[in-house]
């Protein structure tokens, strides 16, 4: 796909970049700019491919419409993938990416997987410093530590051509959108326990299949799922906690990955576990790579007050969640994931800002079928992972905390003085 | 869905008419414009929707560009829908569409799958009758009858909005294409018999799944099938066989349905086979939907030289169609469907210009697993049930052999004088 010899790599080093001379208004924490998650910053990336050619010179440009044929493929055919990231600046007025290579590998993967142009993967997080050495002093001021813009690479066919076919044409484009911040926006005085509620998926409906494209992130995988995802919203619950198979297997929750602290029925121990990947179901997630890392390094002791726990990746179902909870072991159940979700399919009410969801967070309740299972009851005691597994990433995100090195982060020198 | 009492409904007969001033030359047949498939004729039709107002006035205007923002749904989350039909030039110089409001309640299925915008579909043919009266008399010249253009009705979530979730805009647009026509390129004496070769495909990938959408014309079916499609073209085939579960059920080729006749193992009768809509697994073509209807009012008893079939819908398997295949049994078997598609990954080689497939196209072999299996050769005798089912379709659509005035056909009247 496109790594022919003859033709040319995408290389971000000779990126053309055009200043926008009509710089936008920067949206103020919780005004409807920034609640619309499509609030771009002053510029974007764009990169095109073509299969006689290959990449040519990408471009950083003012912000603006595409020009797509109504013939293009990503319009009919669904090639199309993308990344969810962030830039973060740090307690050091630096701007950080996290792992971002990890995103650039997993872009160039979904990318195989509908036949979409191949790239070297390390060129994305090169292709974002440039885009971010210029909007980010503006967007990220450096005196503001803490704030973060959300980044979505996308990669898209946008060739003319109805037949259906590999793509022969493609665009790469990165905008950088001010995303909520939910520690900025939540009501002092809120009632209620945080956490997302989530609606187990029903038997006649599915994400994902062996042998399908579930652990790749494509397009396909999302238009499809909105009518379960509206269902749930509309009987407000936040997500759903996609099922699988006979057994029921529990894969991930909406967009994110799920995860689940318990005590082992023999044993006695604490476990946290999450589905594997071998199956292909579920999107390997940047944050839960992560976390599993973290856990395993960092939690097979105790924590503070936290007891020891085992990080296992196995098939698991909701009866297993379910028998736990009936028998008091469910410590604490929580998502992970870059972006936030929360319950509202129209617009944005204000009073819904709480069920944002940042990185990590618990789950309050799970219903599967009649069942509605209080997943912060019996383990109050002894939960807190989330908690501590979010205070770890953050630290090494805005390089604090001793984690100003961390080899997580890609930090983005030489910002524009404009 | 935008169903709400007090916005407005798709209305095409209110269209807003912009004549475009460049006309376009319409391509030979053969040509180079012609076989890129998506050079487009001089008008498009195109309908607005918005959560709030609902679907404003559609308009026919000039072929051009779409400008679509970097975060609309359609380009991250794969909401977006098709239809494919055509629009034939008949023997008694009228313009007719076939049975189109089968493909109308399509697309609203369709679009209901991924949570795009309801719509009266019945309009979808006013609206396509609407351009065809400006672009008919040109593109499809009534002194040429037998000619056609292919449709491509598309509805797209055109909305900025990054947050995954159920669109608030959308967009209809209809655009037409002149479309290769195989009878017209064929090579004399061309060697080989014709007829299209399906490679099976393997158990580590699967199109669609029950619970999931594979009976929806989504471009969420297809990018995701491009892999496999490559993998099949690139060691000469021109279609997947896609297989599905354990037992290795027949579900669709590439993008058409499949049907085989063969002779029952009891009974020595023939039979029509082919997938049932009841799983969800394959789309409801119209021209299935048409074969089927024909095949069970007209094939139950001898036509010319064919003796009758016993029409079923059913799950059959793979190895069913092998072991019929090496019985012997083996009449016929063939995929319909209303576009073409041939052996190409990447531009077009007039030397495959043999592989088109119109409306119904003779199997020649299906490859499974180490088994070639000749889909042509012991029934040959008793074959033809393709062609006169094919016979039967284009007097219907081209208006010829006393089917003028048959009940699927739509007349478009009024066709521009200028």
């Amino acid at each position: 796909m496109g790594s022919v010899a003859n033709v040319a790599e995408l290389d971000a080093s000779v990126v053309k970049i055009t200043r926008s001379t009509d710089l936008r208004p920067v949206p103020a924490p919780g005004s409807p700019e920034e609640l619309s998650h499509s609030y771009c910053t002053d510029h974007m990336a764009t990169a095109r491919w073509t299969i006689t050619n290959g990449w040519e010179t990408p471009e950083i440009k003012p912000y603006g419409n595409l020009s797509i044929p109504p013939t293009a493929s990503c319009l009919h055919y669904a090639t199309e993938c993308f990344e969810g990231m962030k830039v973060y600046r740090g307690f050091d007025g630096k701007l950080r990416l996290f792992r971002p290579d990890c995103n650039g590998e997993r872009l160039l993967s979904s990318a195989q997987r509908t036949t979409l142009p191949s790239f070297r993967y390390e060129e994305l997080k090169v292709l974002i410093a440039k885009l971010m050495q210029i909007d980010g002093p503006r967007w990220l001021p450096k005196d503001q530590p803490g704030r973060f813009l959300y980044l979505r690479p996308t990669l898209i066919g946008s060739g003319p051509h109805l037949g259906i076919q590999t793509p022969k044409e493609a665009l790469l484009f990165i905008v950088a959108v001010p995303w909520p911040d939910p520690s900025q926006l939540k009501k002092p005085g809120q009632a209620g326990k945080p956490g997302l509620k989530l609606l187990a998926s029903a038997p006649d409906t599915i994400r994902a299949w062996p042998g399908g494209f579930g652990n790749a992130k494509l397009g396909a995988n999302y238009g499809p799922s909105l009518v379960a995802h509206g269902k749930a919203q509309a009987v407000g619950f936040d997500q759903v906690l996609w099922l699988f198979g006979e057994d029921r297997q529990v894969t991930e929750a909406g967009a994110s990955n799920f995860f689940v602290v318990w005590e082992n029925k023999d044993t006695g121990k604490l476990e946290l576990v999450t589905a594997p990947l071998e199956n292909q179901l579920i999107l390997p997630g940047v944050t839960r790579r992560s976390v599993l890392q973290l856990a395993r390094t960092e939690m097979s002791k105790s924590v503070g007050s936290l007891a020891p726990v085992e990080v296992i990746e196995r098939d698991f179902t909701i009866g297993e969640v379910e028998q736990a909870w009936k028998e008091g072991r469910i410590v604490e159940s929580f998502v992970c994931g870059t972006a936030v979700r929360f319950n509202s399919h129209t617009y944005y009410p204000r009073d819904m800002l709480t069920r944002y969801q940042y990185y990590i967070t618990p789950v309050k309740v799970i219903r599967n079928g009649d069942v509605d299972m209080d997943m912060l009851e019996a383990g109050a005691s002894r939960a807190g992972y989330a908690v501590q597994l979010k205070a770890w990433l953050e630290a090494i995100m805005f390089g604090k905390d001793g984690q100003e090195n961390h080899e997580w982060s890609y930090i983005i020198e030489g910002e524009s003085e404009k």
